[in-house]
């Protein structure tokens, strides 16, 4: 089942341009859904009630359960759309990018979609963030599954990255791609509509990760001396 | 209390040379500590009773409620000592630093330190990042005071390095420290020892957040062309 799921993710494709209208129940489903993510979001797994939920989405607890019988299925539910559609949307993005674009261009790609997903459905992220260590050890380890598929595409384009040079070949590719994500999913947490846009935040973020934060090309070797083809030396200030 | 508890951590300097021995009470305090900080990062903090953490520290339960009389305090302390130490290790290293360090190297340090002294102390860092989203909103609310403290030293090194040129002037300081911290605290969740050590893992991170994942000197400009003073052009390979 779980591995089914992302079996979809990997072979889905862009959404055709016209769509069936949706089934009533469909959008029902989904009004819970949205609903579920707000409450589980407040107050957590052990604090969430099925009748909250109908409640928040102006439903009969009787309408929601013929939806969903349980908080597991809700959860595990709103945890697999947050990575699916986070993964759907990289895949559609890399796929519209000009053909011969970069590979700092897909990572950049990937960076920004990542964000910008997270913030756009942040009642998904965040109750996927704040309740993975809440809920039984099933319904994470299902999670994992689907998050495994979407990090093995960040880890072929880190290595397409590297293979051709575009990437420095001294760094731990799995640390980079797991520190990348820790950067990523916590911004869920502390971004606040009123600072910077979430452009001006993805921009931000491609920007040290890419180039760095160290002022070019005054660029300083860390303790190992690990910089790859440092450029000229030139004079920096030192204090 | 909690004002007092940042004001503590800003003051505080190095032990000195001879310590008095700990009096025993002092070691089943840190000993109870221990075991909590275990067993809540296992079961959650709805899922932890006093006694089984009386049991883990080999302890009687009245001996357990003689130090800490609820959860409640427990998971404060936890999370309170966890980012004590570690601000507390950030001073001590940036002042051991020689005086001329440079402020790159001091950014440095402070990376690696969190790094280290989150996989060093692991269970207590991970009981704060698992359970922060679970615990009464007052606890939360006392954490982010001491986390506003240490997040306060990362922001004056950070001015400091930009003020003299060090790092690039285009980059929101606030997007960064927050970046930074995700990347560093979500290693304390998938972090396994037998993987890269710690010292690996900080040096690949200090890399990349100083430096850049791009293969330099064939740097590559984002889409918004923001970078900084970009080296000489060279051919670099398109595809």
């Amino acid at each position: 089942m779980a591995n089914a799921r992302s079996d979809d993710i990997a072979r889905q494709t862009p959404a055709p341009a016209v769509e069936e209208p949706p089934r009533k129940s469909d959008l029902t489903r989904q009004r819970i859904l949205d609903a579920a993510a707000r409450v589980f979001s407040e107050r957590g797994y052990s604090g969430t009630r099925l009748t909250d939920i109908a409640a928040r989405a102006g439903l009969q607890a009787g309408s929601l359960y013929y939806h969903f019988d349980s908080r597991e299925k809700l959860i595990d539910e709103i945890m697999h759309l947050g990575t699916r559609r986070t993964h759907a949307a990289a895949v559609e993005r890399l796929a519209a990018l000009p053909p011969d674009a970069s590979p700092l261009r897909r990572l950049e790609t990937l960076i920004e979609n990542h964000l910008l997903l997270g913030l756009e459905q942040s009642d998904y992220s965040s109750a996927s963030i704040k309740l993975i260590w809440q809920v039984p050890a099933d319904i994470r380890e299902r999670q994992l599954v689907g998050q495994r598929a979407y990090g093995a595409l960040w880890r072929e384009e880190l290595e397409k990255a590297r293979a051709v040079g575009a990437i420095r070949p001294d760094l731990n590719l799995s640390t980079v791609r797991m520190m990348i994500a820790g950067a990523l999913n916590w911004a869920t947490d502390w971004y606040k509509p009123t600072g910077d846009s979430p452009t001006r935040l993805a921009r931000d973020l491609v920007e040290m990760v890419l180039h760095g934060l160290a002022r070019a090309p005054a660029r300083e070797a860390g303790p190992d001396g690990g910089v790859a083809d440092p450029p000229p030396a030139t004079s920096r200030p030192r204090r």
